[in-house]
């Protein structure tokens, strides 16, 4: 269903660049479409967004972008009037480069919060960008990254037309109605209501069901852009393929999370509603107790009833609990089962590690993306700032 | 304020042995009074409390306590009717052991999840152990040690009257309305109905601002006793005696949290309303990012304002945010301040880090406690079950 290798939809290009913000690795991107596309994006809900994120929200009403340039290693965040002027120069040099203007140039910047932003090497590093535009959404990916182990793109086909999402994940990743920096690119035709609305669905059922630590970034942000170049696609088809889409870049930003050595993912059924479900499935993924248990392929199983049981709030009734861990079951009724030792923990050094609770009460389900908890998670946190 | 070294009130006295549960370590305590004690007790709100917790509900309606029965090593949870038969077992054993109703008597269980409770070997052990009672607090918490590095008591006295608590702690440790393991014991006299007031109201500043880890654990206790050997004390000096204690305990918990080398304490104030401020104050101390950075002693103070800015429900202007770390400012009105890296990497690397927000909106305030996150904590819960 993907492509073995991500292309760009019709009209789109990249290009990425080293411009002195980290020692060699690149740390510039810039995407750009021929034409005006249609466009929608999600921000966080981080009462201190960054001011790429305060400047996107009042450009994304126009519903129309022709660029996005992105900077990785410093947020902007925090700094006050001064990262607003610094993320309207970085627009209006991406702007001036791929001939547009400034309002139709998404900004966003991702790195450490509260370092002033090196704007002049920014725009002496924009200038010629547009020579370098080329077709593989891989070498824009690689300028947006931070402690990702690689760049992250995926590509599909729908109708006539090509969805291909560019991102970058990581650490500081809970996204709450929005999400870390995800692009999305398509030829097929929308208008700007259209795709906001699609876009909100496949965030909801994706990105914000993920967790890699359970902190909510301040430059979280989502969009699409649709430049109509392979013209009418149906809506139906189009959405499906963009929830699709989203979700397995979920997990792709689940299994690349920081320091991470395996996904979790964390299937929960048959609760009072589907609220509840999210809830609880987020509260797997999210247990320090649950995530260390599959780091060391430990069969700690009764930690999976601890992480439910502290939803308070929720519908839980032990005697009709059940849970299963790759599909072994290991919990019956509220009662642990009298599994073999070895069988779960063999099955809990598998690299993708499917939790599955049902909870008896009702015909609420959701589906939450998480990683393992490791030393290397806090030795990388432990000196992001200096390092 | 507090004894050097903690004594027992007049008449309460405890023994603690190995019973075979753990390979030498000691593994089950007694707690007794001469006489019987009014008594009250807050218990965890996780959905699958262990089945000490299910009997010990029942039994503080009665409100008068002889005798504390604790074991380590295992919890006792997720045991089914088993688990219940074996907790009745353990409080009739201790019954006969000093002399009471089992109906007089808190039993307790802490460790793994979800494994049989040994009780023959607990019902052996118990025989003989009214022989071993003593004067020495720290008997008893050598007892009911799972993680933690030292055994925990405090004294103080209040009036003609002195209060002890002994507590273990470590991991699994977000107690919410209800605490871990903590006893407290007076000889001041007081009703159960007065004691069950003053412990919620003590409990709520303290055990309940303790996060070690965001994992509520199914075996929370905490209980009071009161022989009222002291007579008569004041109520106001008494609930404010129990306040100090407790948070002093919560303080020791913290900073002996689990693989931690620091205690973190949040101070927020200017929120909205109290509600607020310990939603902030407790979003600071659970935040993976703040906690790995107080491990490495990282000057990454944006991070604060990300922990504080995912209180979505929270009212943060971020224009009159400020912080202060162990009182060195480092934000103001939302904005980084230009500080001495060295001088915040310092301030950091203190066994107490002191993080202090002011939000600048209202009145509300509150203190949360917790701990740095290291990779001992990983190492000791990705084998917690195996080792």
């Amino acid at each position: 269903m993907f492509h073995d290798r991500p292309v760009f939809p019709r009209g789109f290009r990249c290009a990425s660049r080293n411009v002195g913000l980290k020692p060699t690795a690149k740390d510039l991107a810039l995407f750009a479409s021929d034409v005006d596309a249609s466009a929608a994006a999600v921000f966080t809900r981080n009462h201190f967004p960054g001011a790429p994120v305060i400047l996107g929200r009042e450009i994304i009403k126009h519903g129309r972008l022709r660029a996005i340039i992105v900077n990785s290693k410093v947020s902007n965040v925090a700094n006050g009037e001064q990262g607003i002027i610094n993320a309207r120069r970085m627009a209006a040099a991406a702007a001036a480069e791929v001939a547009t203007a400034p309002e139709h140039v998404l900004v966003s910047s991702t790195g450490v919060i509260g370092v002033p932003l090196p704007i002049d090497l920014i725009e002496r590093g924009i200038r010629g960008m547009a020579m370098d535009l080329q077709d593989d959404p891989l070498v824009g990916a690689e300028g947006i990254m931070t402690t990702d182990r690689h760049p992250k793109a995926l590509s599909l086909d729908v109708g006539g037309a090509t969805i291909t999402w560019v991102a970058k994940g990581s650490g500081m990743v809970e996204p709450n109605m929005a999400t870390m920096l995800v692009y999305i690119f398509t030829d097929a035709a929308f208008d700007s209501t259209t795709l906001d609305r699609m876009l909100r669905a496949a965030v909801d059922e994706s990105f914000n069901m993920l967790s890699v630590d359970s902190d909510t970034s301040t430059s979280d942000t989502c969009a699409i852009l649709a430049n109509g170049q392979a013209g009418h696609v149906d809506d139906g088809a189009f959405a499906q393929a963009l929830v699709a889409g989203c979700v397995r870049m979920t997990e792709v930003l689940a299994r690349d999370g920081e320091g991470a050595d395996r996904m979790i993912r964390a299937t929960v059924r048959g609760a009072l509603n589907n609220h509840e479900a999210r809830r609880v499935a987020k509260s797997l993924v999210n247990s320090p107790l649950v995530k260390t248990m599959v780091a060391g392929a430990d069969p700690n199983v009764g930690r999976l009833l601890m992480a439910v049981g502290k939803c308070f709030e929720c519908t839980i009734r032990p005697d009709t609990t059940d849970a299963w861990i790759n599909g072994t079951p290991v919990v019956r009724g509220g009662i642990r089962l009298d599994f073999e030792d070895a069988v779960v923990r063999s099955t809990l050094g598998a690299e993708v590690v499917d939790l599955e609770v049902s909870l008896g009460i009702g015909s609420g389900e959701a589906r939450a993306y998480g990683c393992d908890l490791t030393a290397g998670y806090v030795a990388e946190n432990a000196a992001y700032y200096s390092s």
